[in-house]
């Protein structure tokens, strides 16, 4: 079962870390324009680098969802490909953000677009996995009869 | 074992959905009301809409936490219905939060009660397993030796 | 496979309860500063104690990530004893943070050990797997044999 499933523990853990790296980022901000805690406001650049991280934030989950089901019940190797390319596309959006409020769009853009593939491969993959567990119909038989 | 929790993941993926959905609503808002990012106040209408979407992250890990113990260990279908239910609760909350402060209370009370079930459930289910595993005692079998 | 992560899930379901108790918290605060929705700052204290849980809430998924990669690809036992050791060391950070800023300090270094422990024994438990599973290099046997 754990071999099954290393590669998405793999990205998981590779996306861990980068929310850390985006936490330390954010404190870094602090310090460089003296915006200190509990006020999350203070300079146009800490402003942005916040709200980038707190994007992050907000996703993160979202993202593990998508990456397991897409994972589990489609196709690990294709799940973990896109979950390397989202991370991928964090790192642009966070810094494009840092930079300018319209840095952000590449990122946000490939972010959104990965997100949903993940989300879609995982409903893929559940709706087959239920055809076959409840109904004992199984779209890959079919597929591959008719071949 | 990827058929004995595909109801959690379905339910996972529906909620996952519903979440990328909020954020997707949070954004509209801020074209209604012009509030640029990185800001995050700006009109009470989005103010109110951006603090429901903010809380629906905040318990969005706890959630799927309480979820997948409640279903792991107590009863898959009965915490599938609860996550559907818990949903459903977070539809209410965020849409009379966006009408008014008073409007999330319904759908926050709902949500409260479905939160403290999958997590009693959960908890309930790994006691009951702890009790099988290390000291040999199945409160399943007492019941039914009972009866 | 319950019984592999009982103590993984157990720790999962104790730091979603502190989660659900830090929440709890933050509505005891506002009450008491009379910091009405959707503010979310006022006075002092309230600020701190927002911040707190709101730092608590961005480290959580990474957290769990840290948390099941440690235990399923490391040790369990070990796994879950940090993980019970990062909710000790939240306690810490949080009721540290609200009596002041400085006082979120011990909490907060405890917590990044401890998530950097986690981190590392994931990723320690993954790579070993991976040269295990795909290279057949078992480094355990490899151990095993010298001494």
């Amino acid at each position: 079962m754990a071999g099954d499933l290393i590669l998405l523990a793999a990205v998981s853990l590779l996306s861990a870390f980068q929310q850390c790296y985006f936490a330390w980022l954010v404190g870094k901000s602090r310090m460089k324009h003296k915006v200190m805690p509990p006020a999350v406001t203070g300079a146009p650049e800490f402003d942005r680098t916040f709200r980038a991280q707190q994007n992050c934030v907000e996703f993160y989950p979202i993202f593990l969802v998508g990456l397991w089901t897409a994972g589990w019940f489609f196709n690990q190797e294709l799940a973990s490909f896109l979950g390397v390319l989202y991370v991928f596309a964090r790192y642009k959006y966070f810094h494009g953000y840092v930079q300018s409020v319209k840095g952000r769009l590449t990122g946000f853009y490939l972010n959104l677009i990965v997100l949903i593939c993940l989300i879609a491969l995982g409903a893929a993959g559940i709706v087959s996995s239920f055809l076959d567990e409840y109904l004992d119909f199984s779209i890959m038989k079919k597929v591959r009869k008719l071949l």
